[in-house]
C-alpha cells in the first residue's frame, strides 16, 4: 500500500498540535448501543475549538509551514469547516488567512471565518470556481495554498485523531472491532488506515458517503476513479463530486468496505446522537454512525469507533432534520 | 460572608475530581460578542462526560465518601442532570447508585441514567414525592443520600468550575469583568462566590432564575426566604421552588444583582447559542447567556464569563424552541 503519509508524519503532526488542541474524549453512550445493537465508541472531535476535526487538519498544515511561507500568508477555497479551521489557526499562529467561498455559501459558517479574523471573499458560483479564485490569488499575490485534502500535513492531521481514537481504545474493556468513517475528500479515511496498520493491523475500516454524491464510494466499487456531475446532499461536509490524487491509492487499497447512505439516513444519525448522546452533529459529522446504521446486520456484536467529526449544522437544516 | 464551603474545600474537590474531569474548555465567539454588544468568555461543561456541570457536582461528592459509605451505596432524588452525574460517577468508582425520579419524567433522562448503571425508581406525582421516597431509602436501606445542592462536597464541585474558568480567564488578553450564573438550588452561585473573593475580589457576580420558578431571585429582593408555589418553566434544571439551607445565606450576601427571565428569553439564548456556538443547551445550561441579554445594557463593552452548563434538552423542547 502506497500511502501518503507515514506513521511518523502522524506522530510528528501530534507534537505540531499538541500545544494548541488537546486530546477529544472517546465515549460509549449505553442508550446508543440499546438503539443500535452495535457497541459505539464515539470519538468527539465536535468538542474542538472550531466543532470540527479540521482543526486537526489546518493546525497540522499552519505549523509545518516554514517562517517565510508564514509570512506571505495562506489562502483556501472552502465551503466551511476547512476555511474555519486555517482561520482558528491563523488567528493563534498570526498568519494572514484569506478564504474563497462561493456565492450564496452558509452565512453562519461565513461569519464564524471571519470571526477568527480571516478574509473573506465570495467569488463564483460554486467551490470549483472559488477554487479557481484561489489559485489565481496563490499566482498574484504569492500567498500559500492550503488544499483541504491534496497535501501531506492536512492528511496527518486528520490521522492524529485515529491515534488518539486507537490509544484511548486500548483502555476500552472491550477494545474496538472496527472503524467506520465518513469520506469527504479522504483524510479521515487515509488517516485511519495508517494508523490502524500500527495499532490494530488487519482490522477491518469501512467508508461511508452520501449518497448524493458518492464518487469515491462509485470508485471504489468500480476500481476505477470516476466522477459524478452533482454533490446533492445536505451534508455539505461531504459534497465531492470526484476522487483526490493524494487519498485515492489509500482508500482503493485500505478500506474494507465502503457504503453510501441517503440523506434521511444521515438526518436519522443526527436524530439518534441528539438523542442518546445529547450532542449536536452536522451531516457530515454523523455519517459515521449513519455508516453503522446501513452496516448494522455485520456489525452487531461488535465495537465499532466513529467520529462525531463536526456540529456546524444551520438553524434552518437542524430543524428540517428534526421535523424528519 | 459565611459561606458553606472554603477556597481550601474548592481545591481538595479539583484534586479528587481531577482524575476523572479534565478541565472544559473557556471560548470566546467574535460571532456572539457582535450579536451581543457584550464580550463572552462560554465555559463549556456541556463537554462533561453527562454534558453538564452536575458531573463535577456528584464526582466530588462520591470520592469524599468513606469506603464504608460507598459500600452501602447512594440514593438520590433528581429530574436529571444531578442522576446522571451520580450514576456515572457510581458506575466509575463502583458505587451502587439508586435513583427516585417521579412519574411522568423525562424519558431520555431516565434513560441516560438508566444507562450508565443505576437503578430508577419511579415514584410520587413531583420532585417532592419522590425526595420523600429517597428518604425512606435512607431509612429503611441504610443509603447514603445525595442532595443535589444542600451538601458541602456538592457545592464544591459545583465550585471547581468557577476555579477553572478564573484561571483560564488569566489567559485571555481581556480579563473577566462579571461573571453571571444560574440558579437552580444555588451551588453554581456560591461557587462563583467563593472562588471570585480568591481570584477577583469584589468582581460583580449576577444571578439568573427563570420567571416561572423564581423563589431565591424573589428571595433576594425581599431579603427573605420566600417560596413559590409553582416551578414553570421548560428549562426543567431551574425548576426550584425555594431557598436552600446551605446556599441561601451565600447567594444573600454574594451577589451582585439577581435577574429573572421569562421562558422565551432562554429559547433566544439556547438558540443564540446555536447560531453563533453550534453548541446544544438545555434551557438552564442557556440561563447564565440569557442573563447577559437581560442586563446587556449594564454589561454592554465589558467581558462576561458565563457556563454553557448542560446540553440534556430532549428533541421535543428543541423542536419548540428553533420554531420559537
Amino acid at each position: 500500500m502506497t500511502a501518503p503519509i507515514t506513521f511518523e508524519d502522524v506522530i510528528a503532526a501530534r507534537a505540531r498540535i499538541a500545544p494548541y488542541l488537546t486530546p477529544t474524549p472517546l465515549r460509549n453512550y449505553a442508550t446508543l448501543d440499546a438503539e443500535l445493537g452495535v457497541r459505539v465508541l464515539v470519538k468527539h472531535d465536535n468538542h474542538l475549538p472550531t466543532n470540527a476535526f479540521k482543526a486537526r487538519n489546518a493546525m497540522s498544515f499552519m505549523t509545518a509551514l516554514a517562517p517565510e511561507q508564514r509570512a506571505r500568508g495562506v489562502v483556501a477555497a472552502t465551503r466551511g469547516n476547512h476555511g474555519a479551521g486555517l482561520a482558528w489557526a491563523g488567528e493563534l499562529l498570526g498568519v494572514a488567512v484569506t478564504i474563497c467561498v462561493p456565492h450564496g455559501n452558509n452565512p453562519e459558517k461565513n461569519a464564524a471565518m471571519r470571526g477568527f479574523g480571516a478574509v473573506l471573499i465570495e467569488h463564483g458560483r460554486d467551490y470549483d470556481e472559488a477554487a479557481a479564485h484561489a489559485a489565481e490569488l496563490v499566482e498574484q499575490r504569492g500567498l500559500v495554498l492550503a488544499h483541504s485534502t491534496n497535501d501531506r500535513n492536512v492528511i496527518a492531521g486528520a490521522a492524529t485523531l485515529f491515534a488518539e481514537l486507537h490509544e484511548q481504545a486500548l483502555h476500552d474493556p472491550k477494545g474496538l472491532d472496527a472503524i467506520v468513517v465518513a469520506v469527504g475528500g479522504g483524510s479521515q479515511a487515509v488517516g485511519a488506515i495508517v494508523t490502524t496498520a500500527k495499532f490494530r493491523p488487519g482490522m477491518p475500516i469501512y467508508g461511508v458517503q452520501a449518497a448524493g454524491a458518492s464518487a469515491i464510494h462509485d470508485s471504489w466499487h468500480a476500481k476505477e476513479r470516476l466522477t459524478v456531475a452533482d454533490a446533492l446532499t445536505f451534508a455539505d461536509g461531504l459534497a465531492t463530486r470526484a476522487t483526490y490524487d493524494l487519498t485515492w491509492p489509500t482508500i482503493l487499497a485500505g478500506l474494507t468496505g465502503f457504503v453510501a447512505v441517503a440523506d434521511p439516513v444521515l438526518a436519522a444519525a443526527i436524530r439518534m446522537l441528539l438523542r442518546t448522546t445529547h450532542n449536536l452533529a452536522e451531516g457530515a459529522g454523523a455519517a459515521g454512525l449513519a455508516g453503522v446504521i446501513a452496516l448494522r446486520e455485520q456489525l452487531m456484536g461488535k465495537t465499532v469507533g466513529v467520529v462525531l467529526s463536526g456540529a456546524n449544522i444551520d438553524a434552518a437544516t437542524l430543524r428540517t432534520v428534526l421535523d424528519g
